[in-house]
């Protein structure tokens, strides 16, 4: 089974695409940045401030989803989208990062990752096809495959290790998807991953045995894991090469906005990332002139809004001295505004990202934002 | 100084008053339910949603903002409309119900409450005289005086202290209120409030005394402590009949839609509480039909909203599976949608109540809905 075209290139500049992805809840723009709803919520965010603010995909879990509230009541509930009021694109991720995450809690073989659930400690198994199982009955747009992230840094077995699993299961994953797929009126999209550490060879081998699979879309994982810029930056430049011109390419896990434009620069055209709305629960948002620490008790009497060049209605209504209270006070509605104002952000600049492209002007809109914006 | 008369009545119907009352932020119709925003926020809301939900006034402590952020950064900061976005009318509470709840950490006299913060342990001092400009510091549209609320139950002695306390501290806030009001382009209005705990007499003579100093509006206070359903309503009956017909009456920290109903019957104009929301939090919130634990087991595969009467943007959204799944979860999207909710309902019960006496319904309307609503 051929898997349909899902993607449409508009433009490129220098590297940089300009494009549109198809999903069954519609389409999205790219360079696209999905804000993270783990458990299908985006934490301090309902569906209409995610639709004021631009987004036009969110991420899920389908670790988390899958332990709370089940798909059996997501199913019945008529799928995610239903189940959580967003009735646009969503991409849940396979939950592999997470189950490799629980260290004293999972088990690693070749047939998958018998884990234990965080919440009461009751026993699962995440085999290849059971997570694409999983993912049609949450029913997302697109659903990734069940990979392996090994932990940075990993030596060269390791690395390899984990190459040949992510193939193997790769395999398993598309085959249960096309099944799954032909039964379904409305085609979900399974993404391959590449994995391959910091090593070039195996990054190239992790690609091409993925291309081989004929995937609709193409993610690029394991970075972000705690290599340096520089060494994100080599990986990334390298397996972007590998990746065919007419798929989407996406970035999992990033991330600050200097790594989204770097990123975007080699062609990467999906990004997600915590950064906006955790760093906002604790204290931290993205503004145009870097990030802010609006806890800081020098913001406890700055009558000035989070970001003076921002029009969201978070910075045309409250203060830094506002936002500093609110987190003294652990008062939810302060993550609201934090939150929202993150994630409006994070929307404006990947629209500021399209737009310079569209008109061959990237490189400058690029240098033109690094240079207000001062980096941590 | 006189006040200036603050209170328009419309009509009456029975002893149900609909009216309207004139701030320095506007005007607000009566009978009101104002929203508990403590530290300067409603949890979980932001003014925007608020405004959605019809609020006309909320409601600020202080005790809780003289401590953080403190009365310096909200003076400085524009007061606290400008410091917390609300540029509607807010009423703030003396902080005497807080300050003598602090038990181990207070020492009451004459002069006022020594007390310890609960934050740092820090030692200040609430005399009358001191939170009158305080409050004046914060700039409310209506602050309260000082006053003693006994615990319930109280013995007669305990009682008659608690009323001559509030008496000489009434005195004390008024002379400071007219004075500070003088020097301020937009006038205040300190309300006195009534107390007597469960007695007949200590009623009518905390009434008469604070009559006596000619407040702008009165409050009940020392009602919804403890007492019974019963003994609430014969306190309230007998109070209200004290208070003259030209000023707001102010039930505080009441309540329920059935004691709402109860209490708009006998000629209340404003109410608060924490129900609504603090309750959203938890897993509970308020509907046509009835409150509704959401949080229960029974809601984790039902599709229909919380209220299947409500036209909030909650219930037009959201099931009570995906509210229950996020209770679950601890999502603060959940808590969120929930206070929104039950904001609404409450918002939208006063205006169901404002609309009944305007055209002398009252009756029918409190019977119509107490048919449908099923106490716990």
């Amino acid at each position: 089974m051929t898997n349909d075209k899902i993607y449409t290139n508009f433009n490129t500049d220098g590297a940089a695409r300009r494009g549109e992805v198809t999903t069954p809840h519609g389409k999205f723009q790219t360079p696209a940045f999905m804000p993270v709803g783990t458990s299908g919520a985006v934490k301090g965010l309902i569906s209409s401030d995610l639709e004021e603010c631009g987004a036009e995909i969110i991420l899920g879990n389908t670790y988390h989803l899958y332990l709370r509230p089940g798909t059996e009541i997501i199913k019945n509930q008529g799928g995610l989208a239903s189940f959580n009021s967003w009735n646009k694109p969503t991409l849940i991720d396979s939950g592999g990062f997470q189950v490799f995450s629980l260290q004293d809690l999972s088990k690693i073989s070749d047939e998958g990752v018998e884990f234990r659930s965080h919440h009461d400690g009751s026993k699962h198994m995440f085999s290849p096809k059971r997570v694409v199982e999983i993912e049609h009955e949450i029913g997302a747009d697109i659903i990734m495959a069940f990979d392996q992230c090994v932990p940075f840094p990993a030596d060269r077995t390791l690395a390899e290790d984990g190459v040949r699993r992510t193939f193997d299961w790769a395999k398993i994953c598309k085959t249960t998807h096309d099944e799954l797929n032909s039964q379904r009126d409305s085609k979900l999209s399974l993404f391959g991953i590449v994995q391959g550490s910091t090593y070039n060879d195996l990054r190239t081998l992790s690609a091409e045995q993925l291309i081989s699979l004929d995937f609709p879309g193409y993610a690029v994982g394991g970075l972000a894991v705690g290599e340096s810029k520089a060494e994100m930056e080599d990986m990334l430049a390298h397996t972007v090469e590998q990746l065919p011109k007419d798929k989407p390419r996406y970035l999992m896990g990033v991330g600050y906005p200097e790594d989204i434009l770097m990123a975007v620069s080699y062609g990467i055209d999906m990004f997600d990332c915590v950064l906006p709305t955790r760093n906002a629960r604790t204290g931290y948002v993205f503004t145009s002139e870097g990030p802010l620490i609006y806890r800081n008790a020098e913001n406890a009497d700055d009558s000035s809004p989070l970001d003076p060049n921002c029009d969201c209605k978070v910075c045309q209504r409250y203060s830094r001295a506002y936002l500093r209270h609110m987190y003294n006070q652990s008062e939810i509605t302060g993550m609201v505004l934090a939150t929202y104002h993150s994630t409006y952000f994070f929307q404006k600049l990947m629209q500021g990202i399209r737009a310079a492209i569209s008109e061959n002007r990237f490189d400058s809109f690029r240098s033109d934002f690094l240079s207000k914006y001062q980096p941590r």
